[in-house]
């Protein structure tokens, strides 16, 4: 074995973002792949396809091979959340107006498509003998990612949700993409399958976490630090963990004001509501709980890391500190 | 060669109707996948997937073979529908609610998007071989459907639109995809490259022609066979083959008729704006005129089928009739 390269993380990135930048997904009509080049430069944290290439880097060196297919999930990644946005009526994405506020829902529906089929056709630069298999297995993927937005609308109009059903969703709708990108490195680099599957189960308890973590961020964050609202959630009644175990765990006299403060729809005491809510979360010790199941779903995804044959034990190192930074955020 | 079988089109028709019918898209969340299942039952003419299995069939018997992949493109086809639909804000599609009537946009537009998951999954059945070549084709394709409802759409808020722009229109929203379908069938039977591109050709030219065909019927139809309203284009003020030639050729009083017709929004004089500018299209031969746009495409098609080597004639005379049937339809 040759000495392997060390891999950094702004360094990938910074390959990474001149990538997506110089990407071209079609020119005419303007009206159908603006949005495409608009959504793609809100930036974000491209933690999907860095988890790509890393995973291909603990075993391979040559992660460039993968640039295309790797950007082809944030690009599936971004047609999701263009669509979402429409369903949600969501106004803002990071900071901007939404591509249905900036043009309109058709424009939003449309470009979506389109970015679907051009994440596929991303994914053609795949080496022949293992495409079937890395597409068989994203299309599973992109599958249970709508179900589990459709199983969070659901969620929407019901009384009740428990538990189970919640982290089901979550990890329908953001975990298993996690887990995907992982094993896609993994599997292009040509790690065994034991691998491969080690790598998505780590990706989907660790991305299980992360979004317990938002839901935890929502209510606890610093203001200062958190960079939107704190308390969105509270004031959109969202059924977050925090809020289903407070369900669970509230006497008659708290479950009586937790409803109240449920149908509460008036703006002007969103402050209130979420200093009433936020209180009767952290009486119940629901604060520790989320922390506690938070860092179950932690302990499983790193366990996992521990059966891995991998070539570059640096980059598994690096693996493991971008994980544990994403656990540590404070927005 | 051994003697090749004799295909016929309400056979055909048949096994695929079955196979159709035996697709399992998926469970839960039933709000995703039942519309899936709804809107593939409500029937059509189901040419895209016809004309593959006849293509394949133009060379090789065995077109059981490709069941799925021909059927990938009926449900690609219903996907853009189901999208399309919503952008249109239709009430109805083959007489029946359409999805996001009878369920709600939001459905419309995650049950479509996982559909055309679900078509990329059956396109997995290919040949691992010829599997990346299919699939490229496809994502152009599919894009190139996107473009072209992203143009129908932008003509709608335009004042002119000119013969090219709306044949160019027409050519990427719907002929597109029958010349894939032909070229898909051929290249899955191992066809060659000049083979495959002259069944494109074919589907291309022969697509454009029904869509001259659709324009044509919609004002001259036979109202006992039609099925629907004649001259909906021109309550719609649609910018049809049709519209577009009528107004090049009509004289300053005609264009002062036909601007105050497409200014009409009153329901009540609907009948009277059908009759006055079918008026204006019939003394000005715009019905001659398209007939010889039309037949002059259906030749441009026709001609590309000289050139071909295939191992079955008797299935090119099945083609040669669907198509012929179909130029021939009265609605």
């Amino acid at each position: 074995m040759t000495e392997s390269k060390a891999i950094n993380v702004p360094e990938l990135l910074k390959e990474l973002e001149g990538h997506l930048t110089s990407l071209k997904y079609g020119q005419e009509p303007t009206e159908l792949y603006q949005p495409i080049d608009y959504i793609m430069q809100l930036g974000g944290k491209r933690i999907r396809p860095l988890l790509a290439l890393l995973a291909y880097s603990l075993y391979k060196d040559d992660y460039q091979s993968i640039l295309n297919p790797a950007s082809a999930i944030e690009v599936f990644h971004n047609f999701t959340l263009m669509h979402d946005d429409i369903m949600d009526e969501a106004p803002l994405r990071r900071g901007n107006p939404t591509v249905h506020e900036k043009w309109n829902a058709n424009t939003a529906i449309l470009s979506g498509d389109v970015m679907l089929v051009k994440a596929y056709d991303m994914l053609l630069e795949i080496d022949p003998a293992l495409l079937s298999k890395v597409l068989r297995l994203f299309n599973k993927t992109a599958a249970e990612v709508c179900e589990g937005q459709q199983m969070d609308m659901n969620f929407e109009t019901r009384d009740h949700v428990n538990e189970e059903e919640y982290i089901s969703m979550i990890r329908l709708k953001t975990a298993v993409l996690l887990g995907f990108s992982l094993q896609m490195g993994a599997t292009l680099a040509g790690a065994g399958e034991e691998d491969a599957q080690a790598l998505y189960d780590f990706g989907v308890n660790v991305g299980i976490g992360f979004q317990l973590k938002d839901d935890l961020l929502d209510v606890y964050a610093d203001k200062a630090k958190f960079g939107k609202q704190v308390g969105g959630d509270i004031i959109a009644n969202k059924k977050t963990f925090l809020l289903i175990k407070a369900k669970e765990s509230a006497s008659d006299e708290q479950l009586v004001e937790l409803n109240k403060w449920l149908e509460v729809s008036s703006t002007e005491s969103n402050e209130q509501k979420v200093k009433a809510v936020t209180s009767i979360f952290t009486k119940n010790g629901i604060n520790t709980l989320t922390e506690n199941k938070m860092a179950s779903y932690f302990e499983m995804g790193f366990y996992q890391l521990k059966k891995l044959k991998v070539n570059n034990p640096q980059a598994l190192k690096t693996l493991k500190v971008l994980t544990e930074d994403l656990i540590n955020r404070e927005s």
